[in-house]
């Protein structure tokens, strides 16, 4: 379930720079759905170095569940290709900060962990083509019932690299026939967070036994008539990276994204300053 | 100049697994236009270990000219997430062999260059988004005339990471008014073929002074009427990694180019074994 606590009830209207500033101060430490529309949200891991090009590997050979928008620098904390003044240690409402694989602690800063040798990596978040179904008359149930999206462990092998395996975790929206292929469409648009549907139709083709008992988030209901369609989930690589065991990793909180500036609808996810960016403007 | 010798010209009929079996054995170590069609065909870099995670880095900084659709584990000359049995070592036709940032071999087989520290990095190329246009009726004034692509080095700056940066290289293709907006939409589906254009018009605008001598390739008539039309080009990363001096760096030879088993309008490009992947398949 998702932590609620000073959520921003005016975010929806304050700039992405603004809401981070107010992450950062302590000012809102809620979920971010909703806030900053039209802006991309992500994904967050922070690993050491010596993991960071298998995980990059690891991502590479997995698009669909782990779509990387962005790669700090080794041991900066901010975030320039992802927008303006961000610091990754700050401005981000929610972390979890894990020690070989175990959940140590839940924060809202995580200056006090952060060290030399780490590595962020942003990746893509349902959130982008959620607000576009919407956007074109498709309902997403769990936002109508005002749940969290139910989650699942699949049997769908990912790609290995390095230390980094195991099954795909998917989210399931149910939609009436006549609505997939548009469903389809319209995320497919977006690559930079999940793309278009993994699977379709019967739970038991991936693995999943029971789609009221979701391994993560909330059941929803499934109407008559009603199929049940499912995407790549982000708790792919928050699974995996606890899998390995790294001597750290740190995480946001589920809901908790990294606000972005950059246009959720931008051909790529790398930042360009207006005010810095004359020439490659030409189009 | 693309270097023409043992050129297959049945290759077209052949499927790209049987196309690389044929460059494995040296009898075909000609360019790779046209062969394979509806096959991903790639830009090759393949560097030591120590400085693929900033080349990773610069790659997603710079997704147009560098995008990456394959990366090898380090160490290994196999790549199985773009095709059935590649030998990166000798499936390409024609390799450059770069030290400290100078040509010192073009060869048809790295064999002997083989480390266990190198790690492989495949990046999209316009092949891709030509073949889209050409389907589509938009003629492509070089294919047209026979000759390699133009090809400018501009003043955009790319997003540097580690060692990597600099400018921008762009290919130009002329086009007429009324073509550019279809050109625009099909080149914009394949992001991991350097996407939609980067600029339009006034060559001065991004730092070309002169059209009509290309830094590379040939120059194409740019008839009364025609616009050009500039898009990132994968010579980009070939000039970073020269410019960035690494003990040894292996590229293709320009257009000699990895051809793959992925589809090139697949919605990803990792390659899914149809003998061993019927789970995924439920869509």
């Amino acid at each position: 379930m998702v932590i609620l606590s000073k959520t921003d009830q005016d975010g929806a209207s304050l700039s992405s720079e603004a809401i981070r500033r107010r992450i950062r101060t302590g000012a809102h430490d809620g979920h971010t759905a909703g806030l900053a529309a039209g802006k991309l949200q992500c994904n967050l891991a922070i690993l050491p170095e010596a993991y960071a090009l298998d995980f990059l590997r690891f991502c590479q050979r997995n698009p669909k569940p782990c779509p990387v928008v962005g790669v700090g620098d080794t041991g900066s904390h901010m975030l320039p290709t992802l927008g303006r003044d961000i610091d990754i240690r700050s401005d981000v409402p929610r972390y979890r900060v894990f020690k070989e694989g175990a959940l140590v602690e839940e924060v809202t800063d995580i200056t006090s962990h952060w060290a030399d040798d780490l590595v962020t990596v942003a990746l893509g978040c349902s959130f982008t083509f959620e607000n576009a179904l919407i956007r074109a008359g498709i309902p997403v149930r769990h936002i109508e019932m005002g749940r969290n999206v139910p989650m699942y462990r699949t049997n769908i092998d990912l790609v290995p690299a390095g230390p980094f395996g195991g099954q795909m975790v998917v989210t399931m929206r149910p939609l009436k026939a006549d609505q997939i292929d548009a469903a389809r469409a319209i995320s497919a648009k977006y690559p930079q967070a999940h793309g278009a549907p993994i699977a379709i139709g019967d739970p038991a083709a991936i693995g999943i036994s029971d789609l009221s008992a979701p391994d993560y988030g909330d059941p929803v209901d499934v109407k008559p008539g009603e199929v049940p369609v499912y995407w790549a989930c982000g708790v792919t690589p928050q699974n995996v990276l606890k899998a390995a065991k790294l001597p750290i990793c740190i995480t946001h909180a589920p809901g908790h994204m990294l606000i972005t500036d950059v246009a959720e609808d931008a051909e790529t996810t790398i930042y360009q300053d207006p005010n810095q960016n004359e020439k490659t403007n030409k189009e």
